[in-house]
């Protein structure tokens, strides 16, 4: 089911119509009446059900769900055009997101920047974000202080639309400018962006990717005509007769799968259109590849309806995202969604939880940023100043903060049990050193604790 | 087999002499014939086995080896006196190295300092530099340029020598002044340390530890008649008296067993007697857990016979060993040592290394540190320098550059070729924030690559 979608344009309208409102979206009428069982929704993925590169309290919800409905969503990914043949042609979906001649373009906004590019001329939005994002979904009853508790329950690749390809899926890896290895190569030339290019193999047995080949970033020219030296907008096609495809790379490597969903979380209230790039307490591009089949998520929610996008698929990462980018590639999940009550959180784990929690079958994971909420904490111009602020020891603080409380609220542990518990037992991790608000996550095993 | 045991004062007194030497040690007479299969030796720790809170090239080994042996290492943690009816008592070994009365101390220097304790007053050594170290081990043929691979065969706990604990062995976590959380603690009062004391249990099916109890730490006068207000000294009898034991704690939880050896390494060439604190090119105190059974280490050797040392062993530890320590218990482990002569390293693995590499059935693991060779790096006063220059930013980094070395190195990986590798399937995870040279490990899967 599919309410009310709005076309990028129209969004980008609608956001600027609405700058500086208090957000709050009308409750759709879809809310007024529950049913008796939980529905499972379908949201396919197109210019008129998706976001590129922000999210906003100020979008119109593609869908309206109640609490434990279902929703099978399909999402893109932003470097599909790295590789059209094998990742756009012949997929009506990623076609109808992609699409962009001199004289249209199918989703104008890609970032949250201005929509006449007056600040670096890159296009409408800037790329100050990068993710296409499905949704917003709005969940019915939702209100700033209860959770979303989204439940991960199926992740499949989007398999290429390309009868040339059939079966196969892809993803493509970016080596940018904005990697933590960047500034720090050693052959030549320097500096330099390379995109890998990545097959997914998943006939149950064998799920690995393998590179297919890689090429390095020359300048490319957008439909638009605007010259991109660098990758600084998501989305410009890459015309390969103007790069050169080295093949027979990383002979015989086949990477484990990973897949899960880079960014996934709910609309901040603090301002009205926010770049998709930092992960904060509302979630969003957290990166982290525990986030896929059988994980769930717990949101705080800051708006009506919580407004709910995923996206930024990743076939595979690492803990740290080292280059900027994980294998990107276009996924389809299966969620459900259930709606927590502030009033029901008390003596559970979700009482004061104020950042995005993830629990699997077998542990908890804690999410650290170098700030906890950089909306807030950096005020007015924290959208820029995020970018120069962050540090993994900052991110380490925090994330040793957030386990102690956890386990100090959720598991009764006075705090000299739970640092002695940390010491010994919860092992920190490097989330990404790419996302502007840099990430360190804390795990600790369920099997640790007695059984409820 | 015990090849000139030196005892702690003498140890002492050697350094003393020896500083500034070239820190050849004389080749031992044991080298001049090689057996024609490898030995097993066993190395009993007592006082004359041990050296406290250092790592130096002018230590006389307690044993010499050639390569190939195997050698069982006993271990002692220097944490053993804070229960010591549970940890010292009845055990002859541990009685020998902790033996400490008015008028005799058995080992005396604890620490890399002075003997007269003119900086702090704490005791001879200063306690700058906490870990008994059981060693050093001369390799016959080892030169600096060589590597040395210790494979770690076998590692178990040390039982209690008390009767009233036969069969158990227990392990103690000080959450101590020199943790992340000291200056960040929530609870009163404010700051605080405090001691847990954990049962180990390993009867095979059953692995974990288990917390008995815990104290806050408050002035312990040790016997030469020194206060201790603050865990300021290794190997400070605690006064049972003096303190409340807090039973029931932590109730049901029970932590994975990860016996390893928190420190383990090599006399590092560039200065005479090191603390034994912060881990570095030469490894030492590198407090990762995956250190133990099955795993194997190459050092750079940097002096002559290499003068391997082993010691603060441990029951569990987190990534991060958050508090300051982990479950700080003694250890028995069978290790084979064998040299890799430099003029055999091309194209292998051991091309250029020049830190501690760790290898397991599955996994390679770089470490890397705030300052890959802190001493040299630091110059003259990089003991003291160390600790206060840190950062998991700059270990980051330093984890970085190595796993890229290994990968174009060892697998024959362009640096573009790395860098996609890397963000795709490497691991970085926070070693330690507590050993003055800060840790972030990298670890990346074998299965990843083809079979040789």
């Amino acid at each position: 089911m599919s309410v009310g979608p709005v076309t990028g344009a129209a969004a980008c309208f609608a956001l600027m119509v609405l700058a500086g409102s208090t957000g709050a979206i009308a409750q759709p009428a879809a809310c007024a009446t529950a049913p008796e069982t939980p529905q499972h929704h379908n949201i396919a993925v197109s210019a008129e059900t998706v976001h590129w590169g922000y999210f906003s309290k100020n979008l119109k919800p593609v869908l309206t769900v109640h609490s434990g409905d279902l929703v099978t969503i399909e999402t893109l990914t932003h470097h599909a055009n790295d590789d059209a043949e094998r990742m756009i042609n012949g997929d009506p979906g990623a076609e109808s997101v992609f699409g962009w001649t001199k004289d249209k373009k199918n989703v104008d906004r890609r970032g949250a920047g201005p929509m006449d590019a007056s600040v670096l001329g890159r296009g409408a939005g800037e790329g100050f974000g990068v993710h296409i994002l499905t949704g917003p979904i709005y969940v019915c009853g939702a209100e700033p202080g209860d959770i979303l508790e989204v439940r991960i329950l199926d992740v499949k690749p989007r398999p290429s639309g390309n009868p040339k390809y059939k079966g196969k899926s892809f993803g493509s890896n970016a080596a940018a400018w904005w990697g933590y290895h960047y500034k720090d190569l050693i052959e030549d030339p320097k500096p330099r962006e390379v995109i890998t290019i990545y097959e997914i193999e998943t006939d149950g047995d064998t799920d690995w990717a393998q590179a297919i080949y890689n090429f390095r970033w020359v300048p490319q020219t957008d439909p638009s005509g605007v010259v991109h030296k660098t990758i600084d907008y998501p989305g410009v096609p890459v015309d390969h007769s103007t790069i050169k495809e080295n093949h027979g790379i990383m002979s015989g490597i086949r990477i484990p799968l990973r897949m899960h969903f880079g960014t996934l979380g709910v609309a901040p209230p603090e301002q009205d259109i926010v770049d998709s790039i930092p992960p904060s307490n509302f979630g969003g591009n957290i990166d982290d590849w525990r986030i896929g089949k059988g994980a769930t998520m717990y949101y705080p929610i800051g708006v009506e309806g919580a407004l709910l996008s995923a996206g930024d698929a990743h076939a595979a990462q690492g803990d740290s995202e080292l280059a900027g980018t994980a294998i990107e590639m276009s996924l389809t999940g299966v969620m459900q969604l259930v709606l927590r009550k502030k009033k029901d959180h008390a003596g559970t784990i979700l009482e004061g939880l104020d950042y995005p929690l993830l629990e699997t079958n077998t542990e908890w994971v804690v999410h650290g940023f170098s700030f906890a909420n950089y909306l807030a904490e950096l005020g007015e111009k924290a959208q820029q100043e995020i970018y120069s602020k962050s540090s993994v020891d900052l991110a380490m603080r925090d994330a040793f903060r957030k386990m102690r409380r956890f386990l100090m609220q959720t598991k009764g542990l006075s705090e000299d049990e739970a640092i002695s518990l940390m010491s010994v037992a919860v092992d920190f991790g490097v989330t990404q050193v790419v996302d502007g608000n840099w990430g360190v996550h804390a795990t600790i095993k369920k099997a640790i604790f007695p059984s409820p």
